[in-house]
């Protein structure tokens, strides 16, 4: 394909960009002929369709992924629930913690998202100048815009209250229609439903599939044959019940999400194919470079990066620099990818570092892929509820001598103190770490007793027992170890194929001289939602179009997605079509292709979209060169040098 | 492949049977460990998760679903919302009509699915001989037996009241423990949640995927140019609050759904690619043999089927062979497939007619892909609501004279009395049918004034106006039509892919000489998970284990799925798991083929599931004859004859 010229900065103009993709119907507003009906009051924002375009676009996305990831590196695919009960929300920590922060004007009873509010006004007071919404209001002096600038800077990094202190200070208020807001409330961010009839068992949709995988794991670990490292991975639909969804396609409600746990040795994160990306230069931005106020990243070699520790370890690294691999054979612009570093208060509530894949659009730069490293959260809190381990056991070569703390219930003397609640007291004493033992060792030597919590064994809040040292011994023993049992850690590259989509588009989309009406979609072929149209120069002559339907049969026959345009649109108007829908190849069949013998027809065109190209040969020949170009096995750039170029205008100018 | 050996009715053994797809993590119970847990109080019914093979298989269904039918016949593929408003269910029927019947049990509290409690207890009835759940409770007579089975035979023909009436009039309590149960109630099988912080706009999960379709059907017809007719699909999750799931995976509350909405022309429905499935002969049970009492299907070809009416139309016709075809590409039975008719209380409320594809299996005869004519029933309620047309305008060669019907409002006297509302007035008279006016015409000269209903135009119930003669007029004019507008037929092919999986997996299953430990899932390799299993004959061997990986990533190169079993098992029992797993060829690497010269080996066996026959030749040429498999360009039987049979056996008790 030839070399993409993109828009620059200034020249994007949103307004002609979605009108091509709605006129496309590579997406539309879900719900659209509702929405336009004075009748109807439910909310649709944040809901979109995919038309057939926007649909094969995301297949061929997801099939590039299942390639580059789950097949190259036999990752364990699985397809979890959607819907998932409240219990397992609980234990993951996205009931109290999965949510966001929004301040409700009173007047209007609307709920605005408190740090976009912030956001979004002081932005505007820096646009204006002024503190205020008249023009009267006081001139921001040089500390205001100052001080304004750095809030954006750190805008991810605020809290709820962080942010009512903001709002207040600077009086921040609705900017529809100048109301003061109530303080930062949180809104959980998941839909909530209930499942059966009794309306006693809720449930949530799930707001990422990584739960599903976690859940999953002891199975996973026996179906890989107990070996470690290995990877789980998932396609599906998530949801997240935004407050106030709005920027298109890129903060929805409804999306789909393709992530990896990759579950790793926690005192061995190296990855064995790290040498295939070592050399890799990614563009960094680092949580300290954020944080001293600068927005340029740097560049570096994985291996530079890994070996500095500005990334934390070879696992990680390994995944970032897959990630680069993937978003290029997608056709993004590598000169508009960066990776920034998660700041502390901005991270989820499970991870312990995050680096975000972003890519750069007319809305700034986009987040389009998470990689987090989540440790052992969610493993250990699935555990401790379920009482399940979902650990690794690991075969010494050689067993190691261990110290460690014993406790010993005396259950002859428990036994008939706790009754059936005997067992549940030994659970609770087995699952205690080592950190807790040696304290409660002291304490029991000191007091001669201690509590202990069985809040895990039951949903009706926290019971505790009081076990004096009669029944429960704590002492120092010394073992021979020949197995280490481990909670692995869990690396996640978590891809949101919606705003990469989205985002790509933005990238390849240009109009050739300048022409606004003359826009191009430069997707490579591999994701093109159709690879070849295939069109009769004049679909009115019945022996053209039925040539151009046998010619797509055959093409089809093949396993290329092609489609026929016999309409009546002049070969122009069809090839401008073609190259809104991105579509990389077209074939034309004109009456020359009609005169020979054999088959009854013989040479058409192949017409490139970037370049516009032509090439003629005998049928055969073109659908041989569409089949190397559509396998990556042969260049446009081989064709013309072995076929030669061709100039199509005298062949229309002379049908005419 | 070699011929299936399939099981005997009798033999089937469910447990054997689902542990081995448990074991091979084909699918799980969802949320299994919190299952497992003492105080987990959550329903997980009804919810299940894929394991890596379950998973690709479904992936691999999908895949041959969407080239047979999307790509091989251009449909308009779409990936529409699952949360929709409740709106758009309210005018669809499904808030209304889209529930089960369900009994309380008022003193356990426990719901029972109204139709299958009079099923199980009439059967269990049957089997005992028996009116009651004692030995002593009065035999059953000739009469009463024959009454049951004819229950039985008609049990999906019942409504709410029918069953009531059963129920009482037979006596049928919960069976678990004798109680008696209210009366059926309905039970709407939609799962409802709310968007946004508001909690002001409820909304549903889509029970189906076709609403969306229809929704989008003015840009559908757009981007078909307007050309009829043509077809849009859809593959998505979609769910249903079953009351009780049972039956494994074949009764479940989330689940995928493959769908095609195919719009016709009502006047016209032939379809120009009928004569490729017309001699296709189908086993047929329609409605009048079921409600004979016949339950044997007879064979005819659709050629036949469709010119004596018992298929309504060529459309419905081709879709039922196209479906046919469809099963048999997945490895589906060919002996174990019948379509069955619908009786007319058992079709959904928007239905005129429905044929399912049912597969046998060890539940009995499974409803699999249903295909309904929805006639015009979807798009004119949608169009209705929203005031937005949702149909064809076609122009017409030769204009035809149309007599028709004509109402006029007196703008004039109008304005000033209705005021805003006029305009809303006018909509509702646009909107009246021919019939409508008819009979209006008559009652404006009898009574000298008609109400007209504002219904379809507000939210907030039904609203009339009484309009005199004066305000309104309506007469019989004749026009010149040189454009019919008419609002398509659909034809609806809804594929349930997990059932269809589950049901093939059955079919597919059977075990070596009677032996039930050696199961093999023959598995066609166009959807089996992974295609060629590779092994080092002795793991152990560090040089075998690498020549292994090393013809693993080349067959990998080539877009083949591969998995390399380098386990410390023996051959055999890694040949015995493939089996399970439906893998079918394996590549084996032995001491030989490290013998040789080149790249350092040179000779594997290639090993074939269902006749364990293996070949003996050249890697190179063992990878040509995989690829030539998988491409399905070669058989089995033309590389045994190419290479020639090779005893393997031989070879392994040497090396032992």
């Amino acid at each position: 394909m030839a070399p993409m010229t993109t828009f620059k900065g200034d020249e994007f103009d949103h307004q002609v960009f979605e009108s091509v993709l709605k006129r496309r119907f590579f997406f539309t507003e879900a719900f659209e002929i509702y929405r336009q009906s004075p009748n109807f009051k439910g909310d649709n924002r944040g809901l979109f369709d995919y038309g057939p375009p926007g649909c094969a676009l995301q297949t061929n996305i997801v099939d590039v992924w299942r390639k580059h990831f789950v097949l190259e590196e036999n990752m364990l695919e699985l397809d979890c629930t959607v819907i998932t009960p409240e219990r397992v929300f609980e234990t993951s920590g996205h009931v109290d913690k999965f949510s966001d922060w929004m301040c409700k004007d009173p007047i209007k009873g609307q709920y605005l998202r408190a740090d976009h509010l912030v956001e979004n006004v002081l932005k505007a007071r820096l646009a204006r100048g002024t503190r205020g919404l008249t023009k009267d209001s006081p001139t921001l002096d040089q500390a205001t815009i100052d001080e304004y600038n750095d809030i954006l800077a750190k805008i991810d990094n605020y809290n709820g209250d962080d942010l009512g202190e903001l709002i207040k200070r600077h009086d921040i208020r609705n900017p529809e229609n100048d109301n003061q807001v109530l303080p930062p409330i949180p809104f959980n961010l998941m839909f909530k439903s209930t499942v059966g009839p009794s309306a006693a068992a809720p449930v949530y949709l799930r707001p990422e599939t990584a739960q599903g995988q976690f859940l999953n794991f002891k199975k996973l670990l026996d179906y890989n044959q107990g070996s470690m490292p290995f990877a789980s991975a998932s396609i599906g639909k998530t949801y997240r019940n935004e407050i106030s969804p709005r920027t298109g396609l890129l903060r929805v409600r409804e999306f789909l999400l393709a992530e990896i746990e990759h579950y790793v040795d926690p005192e061995k994160k190296e990855h064995p194919r790290f040498c295939e990306v070592s050399e890799l230069v990614l563009p960094l931005l680092d949580r300290e470079t954020q944080l001293s106020g600068k927005k340029t990243p740097r560049h570096y070699t994985l291996e530079e990066a890994v070996r500095s520790r500005i990334i934390d370890n070879q696992t990680l690294g390994y995944f970032l620099g897959r990630i680069m691999f993937f978003l290029l054979k997608l056709g993004v612009n590598q000169t508009k990818v960066r990776f920034r570093q998660h700041l502390a208060n901005e991270m989820a509530h499970y991870a312990t570092d995050c680096w975000d894949a972003e890519l750069l659009t007319s809305y700034g730069w986009i987040e389009c892929v998470g990689c987090a490293d989540r440790s052992a959260y969610d493993l250990t809190v699935h555990s401790q509820y379920t009482g399940i381990p979902l650990i690794v056991k690991k075969t010494l070569s050689n067993p190691i001598r261990v110290e460690e703390w014993q406790a010993t219930l005396n259950k002859k003397l428990a036994g008939p103190r706790f009754r059936e609640n005997v067992q549940a007291i030994q659970s609770a004493i087995e699952a205690l770490d080592q950190i807790t033992l040696e304290r409660m060792a002291t304490e029991l030597s000191q007091k001669g007793a201690v509590s202990v919590n069985l809040s895990s064994l039951s949903d009706a809040g926290t019971t505790t027992v009081e076990l004096p040292k009669e029944l429960l011994s704590i002492s120092k023993i010394t073992r021979l170890r020949s197995i280490r049992e481990y909670t692995p850690n869990v690396i996640e590259p978590s891809f949101g194929i919606g705003r990469i989509l989205y985002c790509l588009l933005e990238q390849v989309y240009w109009h050739r001289s300048n022409d606004v009406a003359r826009v191009v979609l430069s997707l490579p072929l591999a994701v093109s939602p159709t690879k070849v149209m295939v069109a009769p120069l004049y679909s009115s002559d019945r022996q053209q179009q039925d040539q151009a339907r046998r010619l797509a049969a055959r093409l089809r026959g093949l396993g290329i997605v092609v489609t026929v345009d016999a309409s009546s649109a002049s070969i122009g108007r069809r090839y401008a079509r073609a190259d809104e829908l991105g579509t990389p190849l077209a074939v034309t069949v004109d009456s020359d292709s009609l005169r020979e013998d054999g088959d009854g027809w013989s040479s058409v065109t192949l017409r490139e979209r970037d370049s516009t190209a032509q090439v003629r040969a005998p049928a055969d020949d073109i659908i041989a060169a569409v089949a190397a170009l559509a396998a990556g096995s042969e260049t446009w750039e081989k064709v013309v040098a072995r076929v030669g170029i061709y100039d199509g205008r005298e062949e229309e100018v002379k049908e005419k």
